[in-house]
């Protein structure tokens, strides 16, 4: 047995799809440098260092003495502990539990207990990004900059975040898959009636719609023309009445899918969902929704928070599966039509924003039927 | 440490032997095309879409709006989401859950909601596997045939099941080891005295029996030729009064391990286990037992199960151990002598079938002490 | 989509660091052949078979019909199952659990079941290592040895185990880390200010004492001299009355951290820690702890083994921390000052043994403050 019973590398355990040829092994994933993504919410930051990842890094957030947040690399520079498991220091300081080495915000090694030599030096420093706090969330930026200066670029806005007569809802929530397939699914109409049945979108009304698609710069919009006002019970809930329905869906790089709903002229939402990528498959979800409606505000909200997490649990759950399949397949391998109107403009400005290349505008209508 | 504190690589935290030589890193696996194997048994697919796997490919198995079973690769071709997740429509197409694309038991694309195009187009088309239902299995084709073409090679059938004074029990059960380790347990019977003490046979009584091999075509046959009646509990049951024993070992291609006795006039058991390769090491076996006996059926009835089930599971805990220890030292270093009967030949039949290579008659006689 | 959404491999949901460059891709991991290492306490080892690991690879200890312990790979050469699962015959072997075939404690296969020709011969035979039992453990050298012959190196001896006035402890605990990073640890006192606070030391009491270190041969030793009594608990144990403190640790090849303390004339205490490299990130520590104190021994012995306990949870915390950032980083990348007194030492011993080079001399003094 030993000369002829050996023809498959033993490799272990898992399982790949044997009975076909393998994919290409590929899979819609971007790592994008120089962006701002959120770390977490500013409430979540208190007293103690907080661990968090972005993209398969792990990172350390802590507050230093005036609650400045900073983000280190969550990885000691001496022994490679994570700095997470220490404490801040009277300081302001971040301090290894392991040795007790001490660490601003920018990253300086600052003091090494029982060492009577000069502490400081480059090679102990720890590696900073810079951070912003803005509208309750900590943005980091997903490349440390030249001497830790800011960079110019800015994170994302929310337009009616404290706007008047508007109210404002955030919920944080995990899919178990690509940030691009998590956009596409944010941003993608013809699921809702499937996936989502009775909540958005009966199977389908027979009327032709159109998708006005302009694609330019850092963006790319969706208007849907001649929509009728959704049958399900979010439509009921938004306009009791019914009403003329404008809809727009926008993907804004480098992570926002944006939903914006008016129905009549009293209802109007907007939800904003900001997209963390935590490691290659599994993307974190800051859900900002705004409206305005003709209800009072304190009958729809208790609904809001509900009706979106059962939403995502049903979304979620599709793009779990999705992830594993192409992981026993191997890859990636999707096949579309002109109603996917989103996802390969999503696609190509992920992938030029990774490689710095710049997008021609675009202009298309697609049909389709609701 | 940074220069002079690194000469491993820090591959990952799953152990593989380091004290010696690792072995040539292969094991015994087969993946063997355009054979039928068992997908599942009739009775577990109604009229929900059911998941497998064969060779560590997911499948999904549905039936069509009469009844005939069908089977695809379980991956919606759109964005590959298990088509097993979603469900039957009433015009028996399978229907994706996400978007709810349809595909008929062929594979092809039916029907895309909201599309105002044509649906159908090759590229949306699920790849199909060629499907049989026989005896109470549902058997499938290990490969895709030429526009969906039934192949002209049958399963294996069952010799006395349904057959007059005899009675069929079927039991199916998996183990963690590759399909070569499964059959050759199967057929192995020396293991028997050892691993199944007390059941089959004592440690030895001394008596030299001669095994006549004979291999030929697609199959390698044992005769035992010798052989007292099994002293344990088996022998007891099978013939209370003793009597002359007639016992074969078969293999059959591609994965049928076939075991007949005939003890005395009357007693005669035929045990098919046709093994279906889940994944590289996990091989599933259904089990398929005719016999008939001297005694009355409903007797001998509620001891086969138990019993073979007590049998399998001594069987499928080593296997499960050896898997494992293949993996840990890096590949199969098996050291084999004459009275491994079997075991060469089956590999060769194995390896012959997966390159498609003919393999020559042989005829040999070993002698065994039981 | 198919075209243009692939530009990573799917290789797996286990994440690692995307955000940064990866590290070298390296560990501080050495695999040292021909070494005595503890396999096991002697009283684990009766009469069944025992399964242990030395760097990864399985190992089966047994006890012959003299109560001799032998040590074999744990794998059967046949059919590759752990031997372990087996049972010691009456005649002193090994007797695997799958066909029955039997090896002595030097791996000779003895008995073939139901073989007529003679069973012994060098491919059945087992791989066996020199076994040595000693102090109330079991030793296994980390190499075969021509012929089984007993190498002439021996290993390591208990200086107080047994000596008049003193009370010798032992403990056995697990650390997921290096063997190297576990030894540096065991040896490293900065970090019992703040990873043992309370403990041993307080963060500082501002005294600059000097670390005296000597490397010669297999070993490296540093000496404190200047150190105050420890204002912890356990000083508060080992001299009530205060007193002049001598220090030594020490590192001894292949894997003993030695820890000597004398606090006045009375007190004494050496902990030897030998470690095991389980795998390349698990080390087993047998620490072996003799004292000899003012106090009656009777009332310090309760508190050594919580004590000890305590301290090494807290360690091997730290440690497994350590092992996973370093992972998930995807190697080493350390920053050391020369208060790391033993470190560099400890790992350059470690790498000439590995190497079978010879180290030169060393002798330096460095101050620390504590």
């Amino acid at each position: 047995m030993t000369t002829a019973g050996a023809n498959r590398p033993a490799e272990g355990l898992l399982p790949t799809a044997g009975l076909v040829p393998q994919g290409k092994g590929h899979a819609s994933v971007v790592r994008l440098r120089e962006q701002w993504f959120i770390a977490c919410l500013s409430q979540e930051l208190r007293g103690a260092p907080l661990r968090t990842e972005l993209m398969a890094t792990p990172l350390v957030l802590f507050r230093d003495r005036d609650g400045k947040p900073a983000a280190l690399l969550d990885r000691c520079p001496h022994r490679n502990v994570p700095l997470s498991l220490g404490s801040v220091a009277d300081d302001g300081t971040l301090r290894c539990p392991y040795h007790g080495w001490r660490f601003d915000g920018a990253g300086r090694c600052r003091f090494v207990p029982s060492l009577t030599s000069q502490a400081e030096a480059k090679a102990r420093d720890a590696t900073a990004l810079p951070v912003l706090e803005q509208d309750g969330f900590v943005w980091v930026y997903s490349a440390p900059t030249d001497g830790g200066a800011p960079p110019d670029k800015r994170p994302h806005t929310f337009a009616y975040l404290g706007a008047k007569d508007y109210t404002t809802v955030v919920q944080v929530v995990q899919a178990a898959g690509t940030m691009f397939s998590t956009l596409e699914n944010a941003l993608d109409v013809p699921h809702t009636a499937f996936l989502h049945r009775g909540l958005f979108r009966s199977e389908s009304r027979g009327i032709t719609i159109t998708a006005k698609v302009e694609r330019s710069g850092d963006r790319v919009q969706a208007e849907y023309v001649g929509e009728p006002r959704p049958p399900g019970l979010i439509g009921r809930i938004l306009s009791p009445s019914g009403g003329i329905v404008t809809h727009f869906d926008r993907f804004i790089l480098p992570s926002i899918a944006q939903v914006e709903y008016r129905i009549g002229s009293e209802n109007h939402i907007l939800v904003d969902s900001v997209m963390t990528p935590v490691t290659d498959f599994l993307t974190r979800v800051y859900a900002v929704v705004s409206f305005r409606a003709r209800l009072p505000h304190f009958v729809i909200k208790p609904f809001v928070k509900p009706l979106a997490l059962r939403v995502f649990q049903q979304d979620a759950r599709i793009l779990e599966q999705q992830t594993q399949t192409i992981h026993t397949f191997g890859g990636e391998q999707f096949a579309s039509t002109e109603i996917d109107v989103l996802g390969r403009h999503i696609w190509r400005l992920l992938r030029a924003a990774e490689q710095g290349d710049a997008v021609g505008d675009e202009r298309v209508e697609i049909p389709l039927v609701v």
